[in-house]
């Protein structure tokens, strides 16, 4: 069921675009397998994200924009676990029609960031789909042996953090996708631009990793939206949380945005992209957690404390409770 | 670019269909990640294969045939590696229309084999998308650390081997897919369920893992066609070799096949999907790997030997010299 054309093949589409990502582990990807060698006393830490385009991205999107994109998340849930990342693996499905240019632009963002997280390509596979361009990755992290930060570690009276700013990728979604709402003309072109880019090029926040694997109860990433990856989490811990919605960090833009809607202020605390770390610590550590943030150029803030109440989350904005109907995306 | 529906969400999939694949290290398969924990001065070894309806699978095969399939190709790896299989990760690309129906015969093949293989899911993603079926795993074993059975091995004066039977596979599609040739009326009722099974389900050859760790110079498995692979192979290790075709092994059903249309044979040497091992060993070793074989009920036959000539590859037919024109498939 597989027919050849007179583009390069896969072993040349290797060498040429794929190889100059490799480390050592992939064996320069001439052989059936990579290796991860562990150090001592090390677990390895293993997440995948499958995009497909249409569904996580849009299809004409910058090929180096979405080689970043697929890493990116990937990478952010290494951070959230407190792991350092070891490498990766990618199943690149191409739809017919891929040209040598989409794929140079793809390779070159894959590299951008691969070098960025020190996180090198060590295997993969290369099928050509019918369908729309599908990206899947596997990544690894090395975390000391029991040392992962969990969704399920937080404990009733743990305070509740968020990393950078809620908002601004499902606010971005909106900006940079086809239907722009009448909202998106009351922005300056530098809001505009910062949202687009939050939602293109998510910063995975390995900077925090250390200080979450030393001080966190629990970590996760905010992919979702704030408020159904909260659920996520509360549940794995079974307990609850009461939130001051008041201190969800906002970036200026997003702010300038929901000033033009307000309406778009449940878009930012539901809709998804945001890549920003959602964890709890306990009353001792989290200064040491807030400190390590701000060392690392990656504000914390305090947005609530965990309770004894498994299952109910009890959010207050400006001293009202607040209920929300539809709590995030989900994939079916 | 999400949309909600009725069905089901991804959490209670997880629950319902794969939670009871997961082993100790897919944490419930609850958290952003999986672990993996490696034996004291073990490495893993991954590798990563995807699988696209309509490309490497008819989208209405059975769901179990189509889970088995893409984890047994990825098991097939790590035999080939020498590696005992530690556990997979699965990002399931789902198409519109999926039925829990479906999903549920899936879940079932895939926890068949990965029972059988003693492979547990460790993690994963499910997403949706407007095109095919798509299937991307990636799997890990683990090896003692430097002995992974790498392609690039095989020295001059070594042994060419290949296990089980060639050719299986790529006749078996022929049986099992839409357009059937004339020659398959030719074969018996248990010939065709012969091939056709050996397409649908490929048996990864974990049973000489062990085997091949402590005696093979270089191995990989057959998943493009014989011919084409050994140039792979030949090229990683830089030699070349003599093959005797006549000592390819076939299976009954195959020689059937080939009865009723000679021209088939080349088919079965340059077809792909036969997931046997083709390996290398010194003269002095490649007894106690044929042995081995035997003990584990997979044999091996000698097929040809390596010589120093890099990038040449004679074949022998009937004494006489043969050459292929198209070497295997490409996937582009």
């Amino acid at each position: 069921m597989k027919t050849d054309t007179e583009r390069p093949g896969e072993f040349e589409l290797i060498a040429r675009y794929f190889a100059p990502i490799a480390g050592a582990g992939g064996l320069g990807l001439l052989d059936d397998a990579g290796l991860i060698r562990p150090a001592r006393g090390y677990e390895i830490v293993v997440t995948a994200d499958a995009l497909v385009a249409g569904v996580h991205f849009f299809p004409d999107d910058p090929p180096a924009s979405i080689a970043r994109k697929a890493l990116a998340v990937n990478l952010s849930d290494l951070a959230a676990k407190g792991a350092k990342p070891d490498g990766f693996v990618l199943s690149l499905v191409l739809p017919r029609g891929w040209t040598e240019d989409w794929l140079g632009g793809f390779a070159q963002g894959l590299k951008h960031i691969a070098d960025e997280g020190g996180c090198p390509l060590i295997g993969g596979d290369t099928v050509s789909t019918p369908g729309p361009l599908t990206l899947s990755i596997t990544a690894f992290g090395s975390v000391p042996a029991g040392r992962m930060v969990v969704r399920s570690g937080a404990k009733p009276g743990d305070i509740l953090l968020v990393s950078g700013s809620i908002g601004d990728g499902a606010l971005g979604l909106k900006v940079h996708g086809p239907d722009r709402p009448d909202w998106v003309a009351a922005l300056t072109e530098a809001d505009r631009a910062h949202l687009a880019d939050r939602y293109l090029h998510p910063r995975p926040r390995l900077a925090l990793a250390a200080a979450l694997q030393a001080h966190a109860s629990s970590a996760m990433d905010v992919s979702d939206g704030l408020i159904g990856d909260l659920a996520k989490l509360l549940s794995a811990s079974r307990i609850g949380a009461e939130v001051d919605l008041d201190a969800v960090p906002l970036s200026g833009p997003a702010r300038a945005a929901i000033m033009a809607d307000p309406a778009l202020l449940e878009l930012a605390w539901t809709g998804g992209d945001d890549y920003e770390i959602l964890c709890t610590a306990p009353g001792r550590d989290y200064p040491s957690l807030v400190a390590a943030g701000e060392a690392a150029g990656v504000p914390l803030a305090v947005i609530g404390r965990i309770t004894a109440d498994a299952g109910t989350v009890r959010y207050l904005q400006q001293g009202q409770p607040r209920e929300f109907a539809r709590r995030s995306f989900t994939h079916f």
